[in-house]
């Protein structure tokens, strides 16, 4: 009887789910899009009125590299194409002059204020970008800035294990760029899963990061609809809001709401492109407080005159790893070899990474997953 | 020096943000879309080479009743409506016959695999669906289910002060319906923003509220592309599966790694549709457990032999509150009122809720608006 009953309910919940899903599903067709294979990815989209549809991906090397594709009787459109090597790309179908997302496919991520289709193509780049067996949490967490003089919202990472013992870690201060938000680098970044498969192979300490806003005028990403403040960006009072953010509200926060260790030598930063000018901001101007220094396609402009003063501070507070990223088709590849210079030229011991590609996601997700290795060590 | 120095690397830092935003926009027209006027709401949409632009909104009648829209010279379709009802509604672009996606509104919800724009029109209905003043946090955590054998992903709600206090919080456990995931309480069903609002106002006591996946074969939602289980839906092992899982695996995990009251009186559990009857199959397979009952959209069939013994089994363990809600559209109204009527004539204290409408989150949202008043007191 007992076990009748259950069937019957949750037979009527399935029907009922089912339906609603089918509802929500009766003007798609049932199509597979991208579809993986061996050797090539199809693409497939509905659209039988519509004249001319392309595909364009980001592996493509412009908007007028777009595909053709084919339309079949049922007003499907297809494209197979030669599968691109292993990383994470971005596409959109371009129906008619029209740029669409795949309305097939359930991987997409936001971009500022865009949403786009996304293409995981596996191999050796992306095998850490995948989800790893033991997993981290992560946590979407409200704190108070006084220093900006808002309550706003940051995203914490911890890993596997956290929640059940005792110990405590290191914490990644991980900066997003311009257009990005406390979103950006546990979704276009893949940050979670880069640690977790580290961590669970080995390759890196377990730690604590902290993803927080970047943009003080914001309060949190644009997605919860709160007001946002704007800022004169020349004003110097701007220019320090948000790093003094870091160090005076950020930090005290973290160190004293999770079982971080409180010390420089636990602590890292590191961002791209703005957060590279962060994570350069707040390290020169507040020497001594991170360890481990990780400025990702950014740099140091020719005529800084100040630069030499600002690292010699932090050669003489001490510092484990200074770490530079950029891909040597960057707009910020000069100046991120002028950094170097300086660095060489003060006598700073440093890395600088220089990889192919330019300004992009491809590019700091490799870097997370090299410097990520080198922290706390 | 110093300062210049900060201003010149910011000022650097805030013009590439800028450029890399600018670079990633220069396809798209500054437009604002929904524009929500006092009277109006006005949608636009960039596609010049169209013929024909109609807008459909979910405060429509039925896809039929979708609007034309008028292009300008610039390739700008323009309608202005008249500002339904509060509510949130969802809405698309018929272009040529393609739905699209409003590319100038950044608040998009996942129903299932599917993205939709959203438009959120202010007034006392939506008040507690934006943010409130004192926000508690939100975690996306793993837990071992061994009686699923998974390690599975839930979301979990802490209230505002929650890391800052000591004291222990009742739990409500919060179950979506077919075709959802662990995401959906939180984003289409406003959770946080709605007990946010309701505890700030001290019309409900802080609470924590875990939202787990009731989707046994999967280990996640979708979007993290992990593979998936297929059960024969048929089998009783099945349909044990989850609620036993809520019962062994989650509130253990739960009342160890949260400071949750660990007692009956201090736990309710509340679903819609398929969770509705995961709440109803919980509670009746487990009486005693959960104080507080709450099914949603959701009822009983007209010959189900042991529901007056199961009935009176969570009569006699004792409960707090039986609290239905169903919309009298809904197409599960008749399953609930024959559960209102099982629930009477086994002399079981309960409220039917009975709203307008139908099955829809327009309708969930105001039920944990509501029944989240009556919870813990």
């Amino acid at each position: 009887m007992r076990k009748r009953f259950i069937v019957t309910i949750v037979c009527l919940s399935v029907f009922l789910g089912s339906y609603a899903q089918e509802l929500a599903n009766f003007r798609r067709a049932p199509i597979i899009s991208p579809e993986i294979g061996e050797k090539t990815v199809i693409f497939r989209m509905t659209a039988p009125q519509a004249k001319l549809v392309r595909l364009y991906g980001s592996w493509m090397r412009s908007n007028d590299s777009s595909a053709n594709m084919v339309k079949d009787t049922s007003g499907v459109w297809t494209i197979s194409i030669n599968k691109p090597a292993a990383e994470i790309y971005t596409y959109n179908f371009i129906v008619d002059g029209l740029n669409l997302n795949d309305a097939n496919n359930v991987f997409v991520q936001r971009d500022g204020v865009r949403y786009l289709s996304v293409l995981l193509v596996p191999g050796d780049v992306t095998a850490n970008y995948f989800e790893a067996g033991k997993r981290g949490n992560l946590r979407k967490v409200w704190y108070d800035s006084p220093t900006i003089g808002k309550n706003r919202r940051m995203y914490v990472y911890t890993p596997y294990g956290y929640e059940t013992g005792n110990e405590s870690y290191p914490v990644l201060y991980l900066l997003h760029g311009g257009g990005g938000d406390e979103d950006a680098w546990s979704t276009m970044g893949r940050a979670c899963q880069i640690l977790d498969n580290l961590i669970e192979k080995k390759l890196a300490v377990p730690m604590i990061c902290v993803m927080p806003n970047g943009n003080p005028g914001q309060v949190a990403a644009k997605t919860l609809l709160l007001a946002e403040t704007t800022y004169d960006r020349t004003d110097p009072k701007f220019t320090n809001l948000y790093i003094n953010s870091i160090v005076k509200d950020i930090i005290p926060y973290v160190e004293k709401n999770f079982r971080a260790v409180p010390k420089p030598e636990a602590r890292a930063v590191a961002g791209l492109s703005m957060g590279g000018g962060h994570t350069m901001s707040v390290t020169n101007e507040y020497p001594g407080t991170f360890a481990y220094i990780c400025p990702l396609s950014m740099g140091i402009r020719d005529n800084q005159p100040d630069i030499d003063a600002k690292l010699q501070g932090i050669k003489k507070a001490g510092y484990k790893l200074y770490w530079i990223g950029c891909g040597s088709e960057d707009f910020t590849f000069a100046g991120a070899k002028l950094l170097d210079a300086a660095l060489t030229r003060n006598g700073l011991e440093h890395t600088f990474n220089i990889s192919g590609g330019g300004h992009t996601w491809a590019n700091w997700r490799v870097y997370l997953n090299t410097f990520g290795k080198l922290l706390f060590k």
